[in-house]
Parts: structure tokens; sequence; C-alpha cells
């Protein structure tokens, strides 16, 4: 018998009691259960004891259900934590992608007809104009509102600057500006860090992880998306260097989550409509759709918006979605162009496609030649050494805040020091700056004259003194000569910098301007220097370089493929640049993978998030699935008794989230075969809803559950630990045969590791159940077993797997 | 026991006699055997007797390599072919997207250490590298080639009208266009049909089928690619209406095809290299490739090409595919631009993306205002109700054709006279249009005075005397008023009615650029009448209702949708018009859509290819895999004797392609569990290589094979009449452990047809093997038995299965 029915005691007394060290030896326990397989007990990071501290200090967050109720745990955290790269976290999980069709589900397929179906689809079509519609309109309120403020604070900042320059006292001027910056920033901090820590950086990551399947706590609620868009208004106008483009992909996809389901559970609103799509499935498709919207609005990007969703979402290719997808990106940049460009007052022209746009690049004055080639792909590899530099910095940034700056507090005076060091670099640049221009029809829109003569304005201030994105537009189609190689080259080693230490602060705010502007800078500079080399020729436009500067510094730092080619070929309005953009994009890459990683995989795999990539490491064919599998597998019998489920369910030492159903009569047959997989949140319904008899009566009927009370329960289903189960009730019997999925997907033993990972990631399932060749369950395999083994430097590793 | 292992004679006598109807009575063998559970006997098309003559007829055609050994069978043809649209042929094979991961590939694979992948990875990059350059070449080849051949004819024409416009007699210069077309046409539809009929049409089905997982005979070899192109040229020399542009997305997917597996079957030569590739997994991989270098080729168009290619193809979109494929196209682009460059005398200016390029609207002059929007939808409902109608045409021509003009003579006169009637049809309207236009500056190739004041020209002739590609980009750019309506409505008229009987000729051509030229020119027409009614607005330009009719019509011809947006914006040149075509083709799409399939879809459909779409119909939810499944399985045990092999081999009565291995011992256990799957090519290689021994010597270690041997014989395995097995040889023993896949997937006969659908489809199966609880075979699921239901008009139908 494989599967251990006799699951009361494992170890300890399998009571609740998570922050009881007497609990058992939890290493005992968490080595018997073998579910921590890779933990390698010599890791001088993992001794027990720190093991068990973090355990303990992390289930405060472990399961956001429990957080919620446990609020009252003090939140204690050592000055230290230990981290380490090659860990994986046991406290994501993964997404429902796989429809559990039990006969309930059946049951109400078959009653919907043709027509029905039809209306489900309109009502898919309606949601996705409606997140189109909502992201482009938040895409115009952050856009309005940062024009604004940042226009008021430059202009104070300008005036005081004016009025200094003349009598002196400049230092005042910098405390002022200093100030103004951190101020914002502390707010914007402060809301990020205590209110919702999820909604901090750009939020990429994170959404590449849901889209990959793995439930990020929190990462698709209200709360977030509000603390998002102010934290993104406030960092921008506290002029740190970052971007408010990426934050838009993480807003569509809370606003697309939120839409599909018709309820927000965070203001207690249940709108009674859209209850087909409460499950994962439908709802993972529609966050698809609000990134790729997110996406459009942000660069006026439709196409780039659909291909960053399958580039980072798509398990399988669907037409239907697709287009939908595509549908969701046109209405968003259709918005946000309609609306930005009534509030600019040229109401029917259309000229706003999005958050940035690069500007008309005018293709018959700016094409290339053959003879170009070489120096694109040569710009490539300065992108990717340079991206790989920066994200090498940031790494070694990141794992020092997550050791040291943990504490909300800490995080917020980081934050503002950060502000405040941006303002004084950018002060003191401005300052020493002899770089002059005429004013004369120039696009500068807050022109500092400090010590120039005038009618001349300070060229670095049009680089520091600005949004990022106008710096970007200006370093694209100011013309040649408006600015100085020593001011551009001064500017990128600065920027490099303050956007490297800024990625990762507790703000919310991207990282996609700041790198545009750091290419753009040095492009430009290499332009310049290209057309000094050339004498001027007509083909050594610094703007063009410009762009190929940006794009290979951005393609170094965030490695997206064609998502990006595209992206960047939508943002500059026209298809000429297609071919080189992608050899730059392409180089960037390829160079920067030598080194490092992207920014955006790296900080996911800080997180220890079990991330599944596209394939298989190549040199895992040693592996089988017997090998990558968990065992012993909790199973329950088909009719089982309310005791063994709720102990099993209240087992903290194993989390399972699944458990194999196994043929529960002992007479027909001596295998006790795999009859199906019921999930821990079904469970959970079932037992809220009583649904059980007395074992006297097993041929009374148990009380019938509609699809409609597990659906009200999503997805914040109770913990087991909220559910009141008498002695009594204990003693009854529970019928699972209708509930469970009766037709799990499964593997023998010898499957390769390349056939399990393919399965599993081609359908984004949760549980694999592995089966011996008599379909007895030998083991399990979850996202965590895949996602366990990478391919590092020296071959295959495995990572170890830890709480925190 | 669900297995039949008695399997010697299910019916007759088992032995290989495919025209000899005394071989048991067919309807009961196979009725008998359950492989066509959805032949309706009551069909009147399909009687016993008639069913009998088809698979007779058809049997010549099976199999591609039983077709090569019996050449001499004489090629009857009845009269008329009875065909049904509602059925699906059983001559279609699937590919083995799936590896099947038995011992010898694990071996191999383990053996391979990291550098080996990277080398392999190297090698793919170049392999694309390799295919965009020739597909690029091949489309400069082409394009060149018709160029100087179409210009020698219109010269020749033109000189002839000249002449006779003077002095009367201009029947004679009909006469001579008329017979220059029909002969350049039946050289090109000669070689089509008696040389390669697979090379006929656009080849865009061909391969959406290919990519979607079919096996169509001899669509990627070397000798259709070349009566492709010579194919393709001939007919729009010769003046058809059709394109060039279709073709080449076939072109790069047997150049793809070719390269990649490093030999030519037909050329016999074998140059040792790309070895690892040999199997359709990988083969499939480059062919998608191939098919977006194709587009982007032909339309300039590289991401057009790869979003074509997933839409089409992809079951499983992976990153690094993507990007290859992303790769492929764009040095196909490129190739092709810097080669026509340098042939049109401006070497490094790279102006010729694509074999078409709607030419540069300039977006200042001619961006669109939010006014226009319902303006466009309208006309994606006219593009629509056209496109539905051209569509509806020709299925009926279709079907017409498939029952009457079958035979190769019949169908070379057929598109001798179509090009005839082209030409007449063209020489009547430009002799009857009195749309004279001043030549001044004007873009026209070939001015045809005729009865023109000196100095003019007839329009009309540059609609009718011109390639197509030349024609729609005069309709997008010539300045207003160089039509007359009365002309754009004779010729959208004409042109409507010649490109529909042009499409499903027996010549290689396409239809997206008449699809184009309709659309183009309606759009036109539109455009001058909304300009009468606006009195001459500065937005109405005809030139953008000309690109929008185009989409349109396009649109509601082919039904694509978010790659024909990519491509139409990349033709053009710019991302402007983004949205409004996404508008037009989705309302052209939806619109179409109400009344009839797609082209494509439809001729797919009246080939009966079993076209697994993206997913099941929503109605399915009553079928699980005990109705869809197919039963009794022939299974063989682990250790089977060779004589049984053979004659399960030989029976042509079940042509199955995958054997489930079931346990061998009956000491060890009851349960003939599953332990893999064997398919027929590795048999036929087993028993070609006589992998066996004696029965008394079991313990004998049997002869060991090796991967290579497999991947020489891959594609064209021989059949297993090609192979001697003697009397002797027969009693033998075969070992099948190491060869079989040992973890096939399963799924449990209660699974819903949504969840086979699922795992079929993403993962690209060609056998999914069904069990019992107890891990015994009970059926098997292929492509026929999921394709076979369909969502039609009254909800779920079943297609009935014939030989056709």
């Amino acid at each position: 018998m494989s599967c251990r029915e006799d699951l009361a005691h494992p170890c300890g007394n399998g009571l609740w009691s998570p922050f009881d060290p007497t609990d058992g030896s939890p290493e005992q326990c968490l080595g018997g259960m073998a579910w921590l397989p890779g933990l390698d007990h010599g890791d001088p990071l993992l001794t027990p004891s720190s093991f068990l501290r973090i355990g303990q200090l992390s289930n405060v967050d472990l399961n956001e259900d429990i957080h919620e109720l446990e609020t009252e745990v003090p939140r204690q955290r050592p000055n230290e934590i230990p981290h380490n790269e090659k860990l994986l976290s046991l406290k994501y999980e993964s997404l429902d992608y796989d429809n559990s069709e039990n006969q309930l589900f059946l049951e109400e397929e078959r009653r919907i007809n043709h027509a029905a179906f039809r209306t489900v689809e309109i009502k898919r079509w309606v949601i996705c104009a409606m997140i189109g519609i909502l992201t482009g309109l938040v895409a115009c309120f952050i856009d309005i509102v940062v024009e604004n403020l940042a226009g008021l604070k430059y202009r104070v900042v300008k005036d005081n600057i004016d009025k200094f320059t003349a009598k002196g006292g400049l230092s005042f001027s910098l405390l002022l500006w200093a100030t103004l910056n951190a101020s914002v920033v502390m707010v914007g901090s402060l809301i990020v860090a205590f209110i919702e820590p999820v909604a901090a950086g750009s939020g990429i990551p994170q959404i590449k992880c849901y889209l990959n399947g793995v439930k990020i706590p929190h990462v698709v609620r209200l709360k977030t998306l509000v603390i998002k868009v102010c934290g993104v208004i406030l960092s921008v106008v506290g002029g740190l260097a970052v971007g408010k483009e990426g934050p838009m992909i993480h807003s569509g996809s809370v606003i697309a989550a939120g839409i599909s389901q018709g309820r927000s559970t965070s203001l207690k609103r249940d709108f009674k409509i859209f209850e087909y799509f409460r499950r994962d499935t439908e709802k993972r498709d529609f966050v698809s759709a609000g990134a790729a919207a997110g996406v459009s609005a942000a660069f006026g990007a439709p196409v780039g918006g659909v291909l960053f969703s399958l580039e980072e979402g798509a398990s399988f290719w669907n037409q239907f979605l697709t287009w939908r997808i595509f549908f969701a990106s046109m209405i968003s940049t259709f918005t946000l162009n309609s609306v930005l460009s009534v509030y600019h007052g040229n109401a029917w022209d259309l000229s706003s496609p999005g958050l940035i746009n690069f500007g008309r690049f005018d293709s018959e004055k700016m094409g290339y030649t053959i003879q170009e080639i070489p120096i694109f792909i040569f710009m490539g590899v300065v992108g990717g050494i340079l991206g790989a530099l920066f994200n090498a910095l940031n790494y070694w940034l990141t794992m020092f805040r997550i050791r040291y700056i943990h504490r909300p507090c800490l995080q917020v005076v980081e934050a503002m020091l950060v502000a405040a060091v941006t303002a004084t670099v950018g002060f003191v640049m401005i300052y020493c700056s002899r770089d002059c221009q005429p004013i004369q029809g120039s696009s500068v829109a807050y022109p500092l004259q400090l010590f120039c003569a005038d009618g001349e304005y300070n060229s670095m201030a049009t680089a520091f003194f600005n949004t990022p994105e106008k710096s970007v537009v200006n370093l694209f189609h100011d013309p040649p000569g408006s600015y100085n190689p020593m001011t551009l080259g001064m500017f990128t080693l600065m920027y490099f910098f303050l956007a490297c230490w800024t990625y990762g602060l507790t703000v919310s705010a991207g990282v996609f301007i700041p790198s545009l502007l750091i290419g753009a800078a040095w492009g430009r500079l290499f332009g310049i220097s290209l057309s000094y080399l050339t004498k001027g020729s007509i083909w050594a436009d610094p703007g063009k370089y410009a762009l190929m500067g940006a794009a290979a510094q951005l393609g170094g730092i965030v490695r997206m493929t064609l998502s990006l080619t595209v992206i960047m070929m939508e943002a500059t309005g026209n298809v000429t640049y297609g071919f080189p953009i992608m050899l730059v994009l392409m180089t960037a890459k390829i160079v920067g993978d030598y080194f490092v990683e992207g920014l955006y995989d790296m900080h996911i795999q800080l997180q220890s998030v079990p991330f599944l990539h596209w394939e298989a490491p190549v040199t895992s064919h040693s592996l089988t699935a017997r090998e990558v599998m968990s065992t012993p597998v909790t199973c329950l019998r088909r009719i089982e008794r309310v005791g063994t489920v709720v102990d099993i369910l209240s087992d903290t030492s194993s989390n399972h989230n699944g458990f194999p159903v196994v043929e529960s009569n002992p007479d027909t047959t001596q295998v006790a075969g795999l009859r199906g997989l019921i999930l821990r949140s079904q469970l959970i319904v079932l037992l809220k809803h009583k649904v059980f008899v007395e074992r006297a009566n097993l041929s009374l009927v148990q009380r019938r559950l509609k699809l409609k009370d597990f659906r009200d329960a999503y997805p914040r289903f109770p913990p087991i630990q909220s559910i009141h189960v008498s002695q009594d009730e204990r003693e009854c019997m529970i019928d699972l045969s209708e509930f469970m999925n009766p037709s799990p997907y499964t593997v023998p033993q010898v499957t390769s590791w390349q056939g399990v990972f393919k399965l599993f990631r081609a359908l984004g399932l949760r549980h694999l159940v592995v089966v011996d060749n008599r379909n007895e369950v030998v083991g399990m395999v979850t996202r965590k077993d895949l996602a366990r083994y990478r391919l590092g430097k020296e071959g295959l590793e495995e990572l170890s797997l830890a709480q925190t």
C-alpha cells in the first residue's frame, strides 16, 4: 500500500499549533514527510535552528487567510534575514489552471445550451472591452496627475533657482528640491511599505509569476491597485529615476482580475455578474488581457502587449483568447488616445497612443543602410554588457536589502535617501555643467537658465530637470548638436547608478524608462562620436543611435525578446527600424545572458518563487518522475471519515493542496487504484457546508452542493481552523465522489522528467499524480518538484526548499 | 481482457490484398473493427458498394509509400466522384509531435553533455538563418522572373494593341493576348496536374494542416517546391487573377523541411548533417519558421509571419522557438530587401522589404479621426458579406470540381479556359471603357492609349493590364480623381467573379492579392462616393478607404485575425492604421462567420482533413473518452511473436499506426496493464533489421539498434509488404521493451471530451491510450476520433469516416 491511510499522527500530535516549536522535531517532521527532499542540511544558512526560525516567522505570511485571521500575532523581524538564492519558497501556491471537471461542473456545463455559451462568449468580449477602457482611463489619470504635480514642482523649484541664481544661495534651492522630492517619495514609500508591500516595484515580476501559474498573495487585489497608482504617481513626482510604464502592466492585471469576477472582496460588493468566470482558469485568461492592455496603454503598443502576455503567460496558445487580448489592448490604447487628445485640446487627432511615445521618426530622413548593421550589433554588445553590470549590481543590492533592510521604516528611510540623493546629484550636475544651448524653438518644458546667457538654457537640465519620459524623447529627437558629449557621458554614468540603486526600493515604479534613458544617453553619445569620426556623414544621425542605444540598454537589462522588439517598433510608430532593433536586442540578450540573468528573472529567483521556465533543463534526461515526485502522498478514500479529513487538512507540517482519492471498498479488488483528485479548497467548502452523513446511515443521501457554493467561496477559501467540526461530526462519513475530479492527469513512474515537465507546463497543472503499473498512487508532482531543478553553471542543480 | 490478443484473423484472411474485394466483406470488416464508428450506413453517397469503390480507388493514394511501390496500378477514375462535406478522410495521418522517449532515445540524450546541447542549439539558429536566406532568395527569383516575363508579355501585347488601334482589327490583339495567357497557364497547369498536384493553390491550407499536425503526403518535398515556384511564375505571367504571395508560405515551409533534415530523399543526397533533427517534432518547428519566413518575404512582415505561424501551428508556445522563428523571418525579409535593392540599382537603401509593399502611407496627411470609425466598421460589414459570398460561390465551384473535374487533362483545360476568359474580360473592359487620364508623371508601367487622346491613357488598363500587385498599389496611392467610379465598379464586379473562379484551379497561386485588389477597388469607390457626399472633405482620401476596403475584403475571405492585422500594418509601413485595420478585420470576420467559414478552413474541410480546431465544441460536455475512443485496440505483448507482429501490420482493414504494449507475463499479475506504446514505423524498422531471437533462446540478447537506424529510415518508412519475413522467422520472438515509449499519455474512461481534447491538442499527440481503473487498455483516441465531432448549425454533429 503506497498511500498512507493512517495519516492521523505523522509527527507530533497532528493538531494545528504553528508557533509551537515543541510540536515534534520540525526537522524530523519535514524530513519524514519528504516534502523537503532538496533540503541540504549542511547548508550553513539553513541550520535546523535557523530553518525553524524562518518557518515560524514566515508562517505569518504563509497563507494569506491565516494571516488575516491572525493579525494579532506580532510581526517580529530579526535584524538579519539569512537568504540564499538557491532556495525555493514553499509559501507560494499554484493556480488551478486545470478545471476540476467533477460531476457538479459537468452537470452544469451540460445544462448550458449553445445559445447560453454564446452569451458567455459575448460576456468575455464585454469584459475585455471594459478592461481596455478602465486600463486606459487609469493610465490617463496617472499621466494627467503626474504631469500637473510634476509641473507644479518643477515650476516652484525653477522659480526658486531663478531667484537664487541672481543673488546667490543656491544651496537653499537644492535643499528645497531635495526636501520636496524626499517628502513626496516618503508618502509614496509609506503607503507601499505599510499598506501593501506587493505594490512595490514595477509589478512585472509578480505578473510574470501570476501568468506562469503562481499565486502571489494580494497581487490582484483592489487595494494593491490603489496603492500602486498612488505610489507610482508619487515616485515619479518625487523625481526618482523611475518610469510609470511598468506599473501599468500590474494595474491592468488587477483591473482585469477585478472586473472579470464581478465583485470586490475588499469592498464587500458582489454585483452577481460574471459568476461563471469565478475560477483560476478564466481569471488568468482575463489577467493576460489586462497585462496586455497595460502594455498597450503604456507604450501605445497593442501588438506588443499581446506578445508580452503570450511570452510571459501562454502555456497554451488559443486563437480566440489571443484575439480577445488584442481587442482589450486596442481598446486600451484607443481610450488613452481619445482622452489624452481631448485633454490636450486637439480632440480628434488621436496623437497620444501611449503614456510614452517615442515621437515620429521620419524614416525617409533616418533610414539605415546595410553598412550600419555591424555598428548596431556593436551597440547591442555594449548594451548587453552594461545591462549585465546593472543587473549584477542590483543583485548585490537586493541581497543586501533582503538581509538588512526588511523593516518597513528602514525601507521608507532608504527611499527618502535615494530621492534626496537623486535631487542632489541632478543639482550638482546641472550646477557644474557649462553646456548652454539656445532656447529658440526648443521643446524643453522647464528651461533652466542658471549661469547661461540670456536666451540660452542649461542642457544638462533637459536631462535631469524633467520627467524621464520627456528626457528620452528629447534625446531621440533634439537636433544634432543639442548636447555636448561631456554632458551625455556624465549623465549616463550618474543616471546608471541612480537607476540601479532605485530599482528595488519600496516604491511603485518601473525600470523601463530609466533603462531607455540611460541607453538613449550613451547611444546619442555614440552617435555624436560616430559623426565626428565620419566627419558628419548624413547617416550618422545621433537620434537614431539614441534609439538603438535605448533598445540595447533595455534589452540588456530586461532580456525580453519578440515582445520588446514589437513594443519598440510600435512606440517609434514605424516598422523601418524593426530589423536593426531586433539585431540590437538579440545581441544584447546573448551577451547579457552570458554574464547574468535578466532583471525580472533575477528578482523572481531572489524571491524564491517556483517559476517554471519554458523547457526543462536540457541535461535532465537522467531524471524520471520517480526521482522528482514527492512521496509518500496523503490519499483519501472515496467515502472518508470526516475526522480524518479534518486531521489531514489541519496537519500543518504538510501544506498539501490536492489529495488523490483512492478506491475505498476493499472487497472488489486488492488494488487501491486512483479514482480522482480533490483539492483542499473543495474539502473546506464541503466541511463548511457539513456535507456528510452519519456512519450508520450511509444509505442516506448527503446534502447536495451546487457549483455556486464553491464559486462564492472563491478565491479566499477559509482556513480549516475557522471551521468547527464537533466530536460527533468527526465520526460522520463524507462521500467525495461527485466533488472530486474523476480524471486527474497521471504519468507512470518511468516517465522522463522532460515528459513530466512538458505535460505540466503545457496544461498548467497544479498536481500531477504518479501511478504505478496497477494505477496505484506512488507519488505526486507539484510545481515545486519541477522548479526545484535548475540549470546552473555546472550543470543541473537542486534548490533547497524553505518556508521563507 | 480488453485487448484482443488473438489478432490473427479479425476478418478475412488477414493477408494484404488491398484490391481484392473478396477479402471479407468490407462492411463487416470495417464495422467489426470499429474504426469507422461514425460511418452512417444509410448515407446515400456511401452505400456499401460506393464505399467499397472509393476505398479501392483511393487505396492507390492511401499511403504514399504504397503508392510509390504500386505505380503500375492503373489510375482509373470514375466520371463522377461522390463527395460530401461531412466526411473525414482516413488517408491522412498525424505527425508524431510527441517524442517517443524510449530507452534508445534517453540513452542518447544522457550521453549528450551540456556543451553538445549548446552545439545543437547553435545548429538550430544556423538552420533558421539558412531558411531565411533561401526563402528570401526564392522570393527574389520569383519576383525577378515574373517581372521580366510579365514585362515582356505586356510589351508585346501593348505594341500589338497600339498597332491595331490605329488600323483596326483589335480582335487580333485580343486573340494574341488570350493565346499568350492560355498557353503560359497551360504549362503551369500541366506541371501541377501531372507532376505534383499538391502544389496547386496557395498551399496555405496544406501548411495549416501540416502545422496542425496532419501529415499531407508530398507537401514538404523538393519536387513540390520546384513545381510550386515554376507554377506560380507561370500563373502570374499568364495573367490569372492570382498573387505570388500565398505560395511563398508553402515554399518557405518546404525549404525549412529540406534544410533541417540535411538531406534530400528526392535527390538521394544525404549531407550527414543535422541528423539530430530527423523527427517530426523538430521538423515541424522548422517548418513553422519556414512558413513565417515565407510570410515575411511575401509582405515584408516579419512579426506578422511569426504570428501567422503561431496562429496556425503553435500548440505549445515556446519563447526560444518564437525567437528563432522571428530570426528566420527577419533574415528572410532582409535578404529579399538587399537583393532586390541591388537588382533595382539602389544598392544600399533597403526599400523593398516584401514581394508586395503597400507603399508609404504618409500618416500626417492620412491620419484618421474618431468620426471615421463607424465608417470603417461599415466597411468591415461590407467586406464580411462580400467575403462570405466569395466563399460560398467558391464552395459550390469546388464541390463541382471535386465531383466532375478530377481528371488532370480536364483540369488543365479549365485553367486554360479561365486564362483566356480573364484576358477577354480584361480586353473588353478596357475596350469599352472611356475613362481617359493624363499620363503626366503617373506610375503606370504600361499605359495603354487605345482610343484616348495623345498624352492620356486608359485608366481601366491600370487595373487589368498590369500585375495585380501593381494594381493594388496604384489603387492605394494614385491621387484622387485617377479613376472614375464606373471603372472601379465594373472592375470590382468582374474581378470578383474571375478571382472566385480562379481560386481552386489546378495552378499554383494565391488568393491574397486578388482579395486585396477587389477590396481596394470597392474601397476606393466607397472613398470617392464619400468624398462626393461630404463635398470633398480633406479626410475623405480615397487611398485610405482603398486600404480599408482591401483589409475588409481579405479579412472577409480568409478570416485570419491577429496575424492579418499585423501583416497589413507592417505592409503599410506604419502603425497608425493598426486600430482601424483591427476594427475592420474583426467586423469582417464576425459578419463573415455568420454566413460561412473562411476560405482556407472551407477547403480543409472539403478535403476531409482531420483538422483539430482550437477548442473542443462547447456543447460537447456530454461526451467522455469512453464514447469517443476507438475500440477494440490491437495490443502487442512486450515479448511478441514476429508472425503476430507481421500479421497485425499487414492487416489492411485497420491502418493503425500505434500499438499499446501490455504486460506479457501472466504469472506476476492478472492485470494486463499498459506498459508502453510502439509505433508502426518503429516495428517496421525492427523487422527490417531482423531484431529478434529464436523462441527457444529467449535468454540470448537480441541485436541492438541505434537511434540512427530509425533516423535513417525517417520519414519514408518502407511498407510492411516490402519486408520479407520467412516462415522460420515468423516463429521468433521480438522484445519491444527498449523500443517502445514506456510512458505514453493515458486518460481514464470518464475523462470529459474537453479534457481529452485539451491534452491531445496541447501536446500534439498522435495516440492517447484510454485505460480503466486497473491500467488496462480499453481504447485509443486518435486525431480522427476528435476531429470527427464538429459544431454544426444544429449542435454537435458527427462526420462520417471514409477512405476518400
